[in-house]
């Protein structure tokens, strides 16, 4: 069995992962919540190695190689960002400064759009993670989350992409706005019902928000049903602002269980072709092909 | 000078206001933060107490009327909804008991519609303020704030109404999500630019949104320039919604200044007639409305 020889990391605004391989195995992972937002620059060396200490073999240099927000202008190191239309991972890295000799850090850049004006930073590596295992795939891809994206990929290249705040919005509206009082639970039905009417009317979505608040006081309106309906407005709303997108084409879906799976509902309804994938594997995926682009170095002995 | 006979009281869910009068005429007021929202059931009394204890008179009975979230079931005595079509007032008050024998609390009732769903508490008595300063009036009145209203009133009755999120969705959008990094200030044209593109394209809201936070990564785009886009988009977005009341009407803008004014500077962009009114002063124009709608008393000696 061949030794660990590298490490990856994803590192977002709210969390950090890391795994210890050699090639493309997986030999260890390891977790925290010790993500961009709550680090300040000298934050960012000391709270990967609370997770990888063990992992480096002393006298020896252990590449490491990074995605996601840390790679921003408040992240470890700024990566600047490479524009559209490009391949997802280009030919370089940026490296970051690491006091302990055993690491070499390097990070993937991001991706930027003159106009309309757009970024992102970690969806490029899950973008070139599904095109590794599906080369040659032309399409659209669609990552759901916080900050959900819309990337249209033609011969390799990204082409163009959107930014959607939905995520973010529908975290807000239900955990902080009025509309808390009312919602609780999932009722399927209640998200079908919101997503075709923020698909048909998005225009009116700002009218039907309070809605909800207002059919829980008068006519008691079930609190699953009221959060599926909260939800399938936003995420109609956002289909028909993406309907470029979509229209005609096949959508791979990248994220988490549930809220890719919400997506996929909402574009089956519209008979859209849908494919679903685990974004934790493609997200590494991404870090084993952007692993060709690091220095080459023969691992020396540093003292 | 006659002596103060009653007090008036606008109670909301982060505001308490309160002022004796003797018939329409204030002699004193008062205010404090305690709203609806930190207050338990039996919190109320002594919040009003902590206000207007020595505007009390020993063995008297004083008059003291509220509108509000005050009303509401997590208020301090549920005020049941009247339907409309109505008149804001209609003609029977809720009262709320007190253990201070020199109180007599009564509450203005709020209003709901049926279809769409909907429900105010407050802004009634604000509509009857307006009108009892504008008699005969017919047309539509907007009350800018948290959650705005779009009021239809004809032959003194509320007809319709319909109720945005637009002002809590603002809050919760420039102050926590990650828009809050790239706004600060105010610039009047880039509220006009916002203005226009929300109500022109309001399916498009959920996609201009991230392009801010972008265009500020990638364009050093101006604080105040982003921040009165914000507010420009989601007003833009509210009036495309609310077009069937204020399309061919005159609009009479009851709200807090800088609110307001930002509502009347988009309607007369698109050529709409606007009044601007004070909030405060429709409030109380509107309790003394009300006041007529008291069980007469004696004001008897109480021990």
């Amino acid at each position: 069995m061949s030794r660990a020889d590298w490490i990856a990391v994803d590192w977002g605004t709210s969390h950090l992962r890391v795994w210890q391989l050699s090639g493309d195995q997986v030999f260890r992972q390891a977790q925290s919540d010790q993500g961009m937002g709550v680090l300040a620059r000298a934050g960012f060396e000391p709270a990967l190695l609370a997770l990888v200490q063990d992992w480096l073999p002393e006298g020896q240099v252990t590449p490491v190689l990074a995605c996601g927000m840390v790679g921003s202008r408040q992240g470890w190191a700024e990566a600047q960002y490479r524009a559209v239309p490009c391949t997802p991972l280009g030919d370089a890295l940026a490296p970051a400064p690491a006091r302990d000799l055993r690491l070499d850090v390097h990070i993937v850049p991001g991706l930027k759009q003159p106009r309309p004006a757009d970024v992102m930073r970690g969806e490029e590596t899950q973008v070139a993670g599904f095109l590794k295992r599906h080369p040659g795939w032309d399409g659209v891809i669609c990552l759901p989350g916080t900050h959900s994206k819309w990337v249209h990929v033609s011969a390799g290249e990204v082409v163009s992409f959107q930014t959607f705040l939905t995520g973010e919005m529908f975290a807000l509206l239900s955990e902080q706005s009025v509309l808390r009082h009312s919602l609780g639970g999932w009722d399927a039905a209640g998200f079908a019902d919101g997503a075709a009417q923020g698909m048909e009317r998005p225009e009116r979505l700002m009218a039907r928000l309070f809605t909800i608040r207002a059919e829980s006081l008068l006519d008691g309106l079930d609190a699953g049903v009221a959060r599926g309906r909260l939800s399938g407005l936003m995420i109609g709303a956002e289909l028909a602002a993406a309907k470029p997108y979509w229209l005609g084409q096949r959508v791979a879906l990248i994220g988490s269980e549930a809220v890719a799976q919400a997506y996929a509902t909402a574009l089956q309804a519209l008979s859209v072709p849908v494919t679903l994938h685990d974004v934790t594997e493609m997200t590494l995926a991404g870090l084993c092909a952007a692993r060709a682009l690091l220095p080459k170095t023969e691992q020396p002995c540093v003292n």
